[in-house]
């Protein structure tokens, strides 16, 4: 399992997870599922949306419950939101990093940089709920990543993912939030290109690339939230999705 | 066709692409290496790097030929580096983005916004070469997807890809510069979610999750500069990869 990459790789999209619940075994979910239709395999890496992750951990906000600031309601108003839903996005942020032209993006609690902090109401059942992220995205991988890997008799990375959008680029692409059992970044430096030429800075983010492979069999009106990745060559280590948040003191986009 | 997701995708390494030469015909490189180990079926999308598709192009510079500005030799110098490689940068550029701390992030005269211009040294053959990125990209897709679905008689879309850095994130990632034959953003505003909620602002760079996900395979290492995709639901149209530029006018972090 060293080579950094492989001549094929394959996603495969889970289906038959059902809807989950706050409190609900999510690894014994998953492990149903792919027992069912896909086994898992020595090599595997799994992909997990975070929506199912939060709900799992009862990452959710009832919005009857919130009381929206001055502000929430202002920006609210101004550009036909929720102010409740605003109002929980500005509570999950530790900095607001742009807010203009409707467009909330904010640095969240855990340093993603992303729109509304990561609050979401898309495939959450009701109306009058919103989904938040995972509390500590790299825990909740490590979690899984655990609780699987003991039950399958190997070892099987977890890469808890979401839909971000970008600088500078339209759309948004699925990333790792969370990542546990393999290294987030693959380190090119000091090696040689195929010239023997040594590769200064090519330092490669490898789980955001296996998270936006994995968006291509999840589907956004589809419910396969867990996606299989077999066949590439990952190494076993101690990785943290967290490695792959820039270092504000090296940020020139903040 | 009409799917935008499947159950499973794969991606293919091509091997046996040889070093690429100025007045290559790209598509007979592919071709022939496609026929003699993995040939293309219908339905399969063709990622290439930047990289060979400039070379094919002749888009390289002899450093010799270059004079520094004095801003080049001035930044490299103080930076450590080579000040006819950041002329050819400067070159290639219609904007400075960001010029600080070594990193110099430029708007191409095509609008991505990355590091050095796209200019790059690394996997061109002598000590003395730089490779520029195509002039279009969107032409070179465009080109390479037309030569190529007449061979087969099917049609195959064209993504060309280069590894970008992005904003907030370590590490780098492969996004699709040029894109033809099919749309590089799925659109599902105005569709419901499995809760039956209409989805206001999802819309997928999916030709950048299909670039990122060839990476997986393609290897900065290696010689597999092609991948074929496999198994992906895309639909036919003339999509452009200019499409997945933000408009400067909506962009918060120009």
């Amino acid at each position: 399992m060293s080579q950094p990459s492989a001549a094929s790789v394959q996603m495969i999209g889970l289906s038959g997870i059902p809807e989950v619940r706050p409190g609900d075994d999510l690894a014994e979910h998953i492990l149903t599922a792919a027992k069912a239709s896909v086994p898992l395999q020595t090599g595997d890496i799994l992909v997990v949306t975070q929506k199912i992750v939060s709900k799992a951990e009862g990452q959710l906000v009832d919005l009857a419950t919130v009381t929206p600031s001055a502000l929430a309601t202002d920006w609210a108003t101004r550009w036909g939101k929720d102010a409740r839903q605003v109002e929980v996005a500005l509570r999950e942020s530790r900095r607001i990093v742009r807010m203009d032209r409707g467009v909330l993006i904010c640095e969240t609690r855990h340093g993603y940089i992303c729109a509304n902090a990561g609050v979401d109401a898309s495939n959450v059942p009701g109306t009058e709920t919103v989904c938040l992220l995972p509390v500590d995205p790299d825990a909740s991988a490590a979690q899984l990543h655990t609780a699987i890997s003991a039950r399958v008799g190997f070892a099987v990375p977890v890469i808890i993912s979401d839909t971000f959008g970008r600088a500078w680029r339209n759309g948004i692409v699925n990333v790792a939030l969370g990542v546990a059992g393999m290294l987030p970044l693959a380190d090119y430096r000091g090696q040689y290109d195929t010239e023997g030429r040594e590769m200064h800075v090519t330092v490669l983010a490898v789980a955001d690339e296996i998270a936006s492979a994995a968006e291509l069999v999840t589907g956004k009106l589809d419910r396969r939230p867990v996606v299989i990745v077999r066949g590439y060559g990952w190494t076993e280590a101690a990785g943290r999705g967290a490695d792959l948040v820039m270092d504000p003191a090296r940020d020139l986009f903040r």
